[in-house]
């Protein structure tokens, strides 16, 4: 039997099925997790849908972002992981399985197959797209609801069909995903094309501080910035993807500073440089062109410091191949 | 014998075939022009192929950027012209046409049908596409640089699969051009998502400076910051499209300072605002949602008022609809 038919009779033998998805969820994590919760809806199953840190207000416009939960309060009878590279990355309900969940479902090349059963392809650009390749064989239904989650899964990982991973089977994913009702311009506007405006005015104090130095493109978000915008989000307000667009440069990073002494470094790379080894050296992780990491007990400016004098080695290194 | 079997027909018998794209061009005229270029050569053709403001340095990244003339200074026995409205927009290469070109291959829904064949198709999100749908009919094969080159039409265009007219045909376009060897990342990369640093901290200087207020989100480039930065360009480095990202507003305002005492003014507007209306009373003009105008003998301030008095008064008298 493959894993595939395993899976089908694990599905079809379940009633109340755990969906769990990463921390910080971005819009291949929230559009998994709905997607998903609506095909296994549609065959007729319960499902518990768990995002540790919510639904970000960006997805708040796909159907069902109001029905995830942040805890697992109820008995489920199977558990799905999906998009994380690791358990730990599901958060405190990942401490709710007594044993390894039944599927991980996931598209990172670094993910060790911690479930029973493991979908883990590095080669698809989302998690989304390997779910809808999954369900004719899960034998669950491609609904109107679930194309919508799945494009904007699709959408985000691949930044509009931008990123390298943008291969034709992603186009063909995404005009299946069409065919079957989910509107592209409509997710894609909502999904990477709206900001808040103090999102915007926190690029403008960012890109004052951004500096262009032997091919890195960098940029610091220290706490009272983000104070003095009134920006409340966690992240870098995808600042790293106006950075990533400076034609000088190679290798692009963001330093972002947390309140508990905590620097979030995201790194990202052109062809020709794997940033995710630096990342690993930083207890981070993710792909060859996208990775990150955070760092614990430091200051900004230490983080910056030893971030960018290991990036430095390593793009040395790669040059000198 | 249908059009199309006739144009096959005037093709096959033509030796050296002029190829006319509209002037300003962008990633649809260049890509459209060289992209029906490459496979007429591969047909064994000759071609001339004419952009009167050559081709601007983004798009010098596809193949036979460098073949393209600014003038008709050859003899042809067949005519195209791509992606125009009218033949006015093909500038001055258009004076050298003794008669209504043969082609006339163009998307634009006002395009009143100048050839004496005419490919017009308004449901069509490119030139590029149309030509891609017509190449078969044409006996016209698609080569790998003609791939290349028609999908910078399709990505540029849909501003990357994002905009209203982004049907699931354009994704299974692009799919074919990727397919037939167009790698999609790069030429979406280099189409659309490159800026010099200088432009991003303009960015962050223009961006420290915007406002949002009554549903308006605004800002200014005066003279001082673009020298403060070095940015040499003379508009708003794509500042326009950032600021529509605004959720909080619903019209979106930049305004250029030029060095003769001009200002440069871009309007846009989600649906339920006609910010052409206001360009007009400026002297400008434009779509119902993208509007501009250059306004003489001003300060930044004095024009920054005025606009946004008659432009709030507009806002006001169409909630009151």
């Amino acid at each position: 039997m493959t894993d595939q038919q395993t899976a089908r009779g694990l599905i079809a033998a379940a009633n109340r099925i755990l969906l769990l998805t990463h921390v910080s969820p971005d819009g291949d994590a929230i559009g998994s997790l709905l997607g998903l919760h609506w095909a296994l809806k549609a065959a007729g199953k319960e499902t518990l849908p768990v995002s540790a840190d919510g639904c970000p207000d960006t997805f708040r416009f796909l159907p069902g972002s109001n029905e995830i939960l942040k805890r697992v309060d109820d008995t489920y009878d199977l558990a799905i992981v999906l998009d994380c590279a690791d358990l730990h990355r599901a958060g405190k309900p990942a401490e709710s399985l007594a044993q390894p969940p039944d599927l991980n479902i996931d598209h990172h090349a670094t993910n060790p197959g911690f479930g029973r059963l493991n979908f883990v392809y590095p080669d698809a650009a989302s998690t989304a797209e390997i779910i809808f390749d999954l369900l004719p064989a899960l034998k669950l239904p491609l609904t109107q609801p679930a194309a919508e989650c799945l494009q904007c899964g699709v959408v985000s990982d691949t930044l509009g069909f931008r990123t390298a991973n943008t291969t034709a089977k992603v186009l063909a994913t995404a005009q299946k995903l069409m065919a079957a009702g989910a509107d592209l311009p409509r997710i894609y506007d909502h999904a990477l094309n709206r900001r808040s405006f103090n999102a915007v005015q926190l690029w403008g104090q960012a890109l004052n501080r951004a500096v262009l130095d032997g091919g890195i493109a960098w940029t610091t978000i220290p706490l009272s910035i983000k104070q003095a915008v009134g920006y409340n989000g966690k992240g870098d307000a995808d600042l790293i993807n106006v950075l990533t667009t400076v034609n000088e440069a190679e290798v692009f990073l963001i330093f972002v500073e947390h309140e508990n002494g905590e620097v979030k470094v995201s790194w990202r790379a052109r062809p020709g440089f794997d940033v995710s080894k630096i990342a690993q050296l930083f207890g981070g992780g993710g792909h060859v062109s996208a990775a990150g990491a955070n760092i614990k007990n430091t200051t900004l400016a230490e983080a910056e410091e030893k971030v960018l004098a290991a990036t430095r080695q390593m793009m040395n290194a790669s040059r000198e191949l």
